[in-house]
């Protein structure tokens, strides 16, 4: 095969519309991905994370959280920990109070992997 | 108030912990964006997004998906249909098949509101 016949291969290959030629996520890759968006599968958690995203400290106390989306601390809590466990938020417990911060490259890596 | 004074008031509010000073998501948008996610928190949805994003004409017929995840057809189809309702792919049907495409911008923008 000549160099132009592999172009022509190679195009028709790519212009053909079934064929798979970038990356796909593995098993693995395709849990750990699950993962994370799941915990943001949540209309209580979008918000939580989202508040926290926009605190001007980028942390937050979880005594500030329980006003705004009009839950008891117990229930923020048990939802910040799935967003701890996915990886989107870290916590830190200082004294009585758990504070958390957002870490947004967790999502944004997410997304790559999928709109890549 | 002089500039400097104005500037220190700032600062003071913009180093406590505290404060959310950027756009936090209201109950209908935290909603909308919770489903996006929500769509994608399965492993086979993240896989079945993955291929269609992956493939050379980012579009996929149903029939070529059913291989990749090892799944029946009328499962692939159930998960395929929550990915339409979330707005991260479209479907077309053409005789007996049915065409998915990618809507990458969903899932961005939807991570971008999150993290912004």
């Amino acid at each position: 095969m000549n160099t132009l016949e592999a172009v022509d291969a190679t195009d028709t290959q790519a212009s053909c519309c079934n064929t798979v030629d970038r990356h796909v996520v593995g098993d693995l890759e395709a849990q750990q991905l699950a993962k994370v968006f799941k915990a943001l599968g949540d209309p209580t958690r979008v918000k939580l994370l989202s508040l926290i995203s926009a605190s001007a400290g980028a942390e937050m106390c979880v005594c500030d959280l329980t006003e705004p989306v009009g839950l008891s601390q117990p229930t923020v809590s048990h939802h910040m920990k799935q967003l701890v466990e996915a990886g989107l938020v870290t916590r830190e417990q200082r004294g009585r109070w758990a504070y958390y911060s957002p870490v947004a490259s967790v999502l944004t890596m997410a997304t790559n992997v999928m709109v890549r």
